[in-house]
Order: C-alpha cells, then structure tokens, then sequence
C-alpha cells in the first residue's frame, strides 16, 4: 500500500469492452451490470495487471456508530439512547441489516465510534471510541482536528485487517442518532447549497422539526463558515464520529485497492468529503442506491454517478450496500461466466 | 385449484401492517420491500389463513421460446435463426439467464413454444411447440385461438408441475427473434395507443428499422381491429407462441397462489393480457423492473405498479426477474426475522 491513491487506469478499457461485447448478448443490454462489471475489471487491473476474471471475496460491511450533541436539540426521531439500544440489536442480530447480511452473504462488523454510554464488553463490537458524543455542531466543533485525524487512523488500521483477512470489497453503515443533520450540514458545506436544499426528514420527523433542523444547519454553517473549504476541518465541525471513521476508512479501502460500495445519504456525505480530500477515491466507489432522503439524490447527481438501486429505503445501517451486492456479483458473474458468441455457436449480427 | 382465481384477500392487512411497524427500524424505513412483504404475507394467506411468516421455495424461472413470422420483414437484430442458437446456448448454460440463475438459486426451464426448427432432442428443453413460426401478424392472425388455448393448456400443465416441486414462485423469461413487435403490437392493442408509442428499439435496431417496425404494427392493428377488445383474440392475431404460454402460465400460477415475478416489456404485454382475461391475477404478480424498451415504462404506470429495479436491462431471457430474487427475499427475511422493538429492547418512539 502506497500512501496515495493510486488512480483506476483507462489502459484495459479496450480489452473489457471487447470481452464485455463478445457475449451472447446484443450491445449494452445489460445497462448497468456492464457499467458495474467495467469498474470492477478496471479496479482489479490496478493490482493485477489482468482483466481476465473477476473476484469479489468475502464482501465485508463495517457499521460505524456514534451520537451526536446536536440530538439534544430535537432533531430527530428518537433521542441518543437509540444509537446504543439499536448497536446492541446489531450486535444481537436482531437488525435489518444483520438480516440482510445474513441473507446475501457479507461478513458484518459492528464499531462503536462514540455511542453515548459504552456497550456491554461482552457484546462483540470493535472499540474505536473517540469520545461519548460530538459536541453540539451549531455551538461549537463537533470535535477537534486532531480527533478527525486519530478516526482516519483507528479506520485505516480496520481496513487493513480487513483486506488481510481476504475481503476484497467494503461498505459501510451508520447508526447515529442526529447524524442526517450532521451530513446535511456537510453536504450544504460540501455542495455550497443551502440548508433547505440539504436538510430532510431523516427516517421520518415532521414538517416542524424539520423547520428546526434547518436552523440549526444553517446555525452551524454561519458559525463556521470561514474553515468550510477544507474538507477535514468539515468533518471536525459538522461531522459525526461515525462520519468521520467511514471517511478515513473509504480512504484507506481504496489505498487497499479494494471496492467500496457506498450507502445513502449519510455514506454519500462522507465519500464526498473523502473525494473531496483524495479525488482519485471515486474510481473505486460503487453506489449502492438512491435513498428516500431528499437530499440524497441532489448528492449523487452532484456526483454524477447513477446508483444500482432506488428502492425507497430510508433506515441507513448500511442497508442499501448490503441489497445491492447481488447486482455487483452478476456483472462479475456475466463478465466471468458468460458464453461468447463464438463459444455458443451464435450468430453475432451486431 | 379452483377453475378461477380467487382474489387476493385484505382481511389480513392490519396484522400484516402491524407486524411490520413492530420492527425495530422507523416506520416504512424499508420502502418498497415492506409493499412486497406485505403483498408476500396476503398472498401465502389466501392459502394458509396465517400471516406470522412468509416462505419462498424452491424459485422457478421457465423460459419460453418461440419464431416470429413477422421477423422475415426485417424487423429486428437478428434473423430467426438465432432464437434456436439462443436456445442451444440456453440449454448449455451459456446465457446471462443461465449464469444469474446459478448465483441467485432459481432453477431453469426451457420450453421450445415453437421455434423454427426443433431443437437437438439430447438438449434438455421441454417440448411445447405450437408450430414452426407463428404467421406475419401484419397480414393475417399470427395463429388460431384454437391453438392460444392449446398454449393455455400446455402451461397450466407444467405450473402444475412446478407446483407439485415445491416451489411457489415462478418467473418467466422469453427468447424470440421478432417478439418485441408482436409485444409492441399487443401494447397498442390493449392500451388503446399508437404504434409510435408502442414501437422501440427492441434489443437494438436502428431509426430506420424502428420506423419499418412501426408501419408493421400499424398494418397489424389496421387489419384486425374489430377483434382486439377480446384478450384471446389480441394473442391469436398478435401474439407469440411464448407470449402465449407466458400468458396460460400466469394465469395458472396464480390458480394455484404462486407468486408470479414480471420480467419486461414481452413478459408485461403477457401480464397485461392475462389481467385483461382475469384481473385477479394481478394479485399475485410482483413487477421486477423496468427494463430499456421505451414502451415498458408506460405500461407500468398504465399499471399503476411500481418495479423494482430499474437498470436499463433490454435482454429478454427472463434477466430483470432473476435479478429481483434477492430483493423478495429480503422482503421475506426481514419479516420472519427481523426483531421487534419488544424482543430488542429498543425505544419505539414513533
């Protein structure tokens, strides 16, 4: 692992291309399958110089969790005790995404990046505390510079345990009691909009808290406003720790040469920070789906990237990654498994 | 089984509704999977009286092939010929609907419907053949309602079969060089709109070969316009000898409460028809996606149904259904074991 990431060459695309459409099938008419199936050849060709095949090993999804000082404010469903009452339903299994993970065959993690109460030490859950709560991001930092940087490192030393234990692919997902406003926030600092383009209903407040939300974002911007064009003081001041975390580990997972599948609107918010801070992170992104969140596909238009799914989900935990693995398996499976033209005998017309 | 299909029942819907709200997860969080859990629940219920869990045994994916006669007009991609080549191709394992269906568990059949030349009898294709190559549509009916009902007949028995596996989900897939004429054609016909509304590109044609494709339609409509109120008489002189049994096959699997899942524009100008021959049917279909032929999008929203996915697939072969698997069974699995916010011991605050 170089300390840069490195960047996705063009050099295959020729020979992909051409493998992709010497198969039993006319030109593109697997839409985005072939797009996935692109990416993932050209992702691997970083580290194998080959393009024959495809391998997606042991898929691993990372759940960071942490709280939020701006919850105590009211903007949000449910209060803080629900990041760890929810940490200790994942750690149960008991979760929509430890049901999903299950189901479609990830390896599931669960990080306590700074839940309000530490979880009971005979739950398995990796300790990467940065403290109990962010402070309040509409009064002051959420946290310091040095806090972003000691996340990057606690993430970065995950995914390298993570990659040597043979995964070859990561997503993430949150839990974080008030963490929409966190990303709203960042995606407002981030996109240069405003807090009404950014802010939304989360998993489901009313039409009153989010008026409230938005003062708060808008609170939270005004007050920072100088330090905003750089990418990690936005995470000091308006992110979360779990934010922060998915970030350096987004980093770290492409430093790894390793696919990232990206979740929903908080996931969205911290790729974008990590684009923002390493551009060359992007190529290694696949996005897993377009959430119910308003903001979200303001986000991923902003991105110009088109994700796989667009199921309506609003719930995070990483869920939306995890429904869309079986989408990214096919286009390997396509690309390695699938019959030429010549090899089936039919007639190529096209 | 009864002669007719018994309606979808509602009696249920509140335990259903429940059940899904007691999930540790904020209410509708889970978007479109919890429309399918609920439709999964209220159709296992119209069998069993019980909604506490669902079941998806044993998937089924029947491909139906079948030649068009209206194909020799320079209609589409390919000549005839490569139905038969795509079904040897199908019967090797070399298609996408064969490689999806190894990573996503459906079993596969392939029935020869009629295509122009009998397959090799060492392959293993069921043989239902309706003749060698329906007629040219657009100068007389493309065959006999004696043989639709021949068609009917030939399907219900093998859903009955299937049946008689275990299984209780089926899809259908379908291969035939020309179908997406008769398709257009059949759109037109059901939904009372123009040929240049219904007319795509198929798997790829050309501008030029769109218009032709248009005027065939439009002469086919022209010709037999004073029998398109009746369903059958839309297969008998616009159909397929797969679109047919596609139809009879939808029509007995939900005889027999299976869950029928939609593939694309062919397979939904099948469904159309077999809702326009028993609306009930529609119950137990679940719309998998929304595929790239310009005219499927419309008879979704004519439907009023929501699909899942939405690639800009336009292969046929069953592809976009198969693909949906893993999303019915997220459905099904976050229902049966998903926590409750009283197992979990988790604040329901909402």
């Amino acid at each position: 692992m170089t300390d840069k990431i490195q960047k996705v060459s063009t050099q295959f695309d020729q020979t992909i291309q051409a493998k992709i459409d010497g198969k039993t099938k006319p030109l593109g008419a697997l839409g985005q399958l072939e797009t996935i199936a692109k990416q993932l050849a050209r992702v691997q060709a970083v580290s194998t110089n080959n393009v024959d095949s495809i391998v997606v090993t042991k898929p691993k999804l990372i759940i960071f969790a942490g709280d939020h000082g701006v919850a105590s404010e009211g903007v949000s469903i449910a209060p803080s005790e629900v990041t760890g009452q929810m940490v200790a339903n994942f750690a149960h299994g008991g979760a929509a995404i430890n049901v999903f993970c299950r189901q479609l065959g990830w390896q599931l993690n669960v990080v306590d990046a700074g839940i309000l109460h530490a979880p009971d030490e005979q739950l398995s859950i990796i300790n990467q505390r940065l403290g109990a709560s962010t402070n309040p991001l509409h009064t002051t930092e959420a946290m310091s510079l040095e806090t972003v940087e000691q996340g990057f490192a606690l993430a970065s030393q995950l995914i390298k345990d993570t990659k040597a234990s043979g995964s070859n692919l990561v997503a993430f997902g949150e839990m974080g009691i008030g963490n929409t406003t966190s990303a709203s926030a960042m995606m407002a600092a981030l996109m240069q909009v405003s807090a009404k383009d950014s802010v939304g209903k989360g998993t489901g407040i009313s039409d009153e808290v989010v008026l409230k939300k938005q003062q708060v974002v808008e609170q939270a911007l005004a007050l920072h406003k100088d330090k905003l064009s750089d990418a990690k003081q936005v995470l000091a001041c308006l992110g979360g720790f779990e934010i922060v975390q998915i970030t350096g580990a987004m980093l770290a997972a492409a430093k790894a040469h390793m696919h990232i599948v990206v979740d929903g609107f908080i996931c969205t918010a911290a790729a974008m920070t990590a684009i923002q801070i390493e551009p060359a992170v992007k190529d290694y992104m696949i996005f897993a789906h377009c959430s119910g969140e308003q903001g979200h596909k303001k986000m991923l238009n902003w991105l110009e990237v088109e994700p796989l799914l667009n199921l309506g989900l609003r719930l995070g935990e990483g869920t939306g990654a995890a429904l869309a693995l079986p989408l990214i398996q096919a286009a390997a499976a396509f690309y390695n498994e699938m019959a030429s033209f010549e090899q089936a005998n039919v007639a190529n017309v096209v």
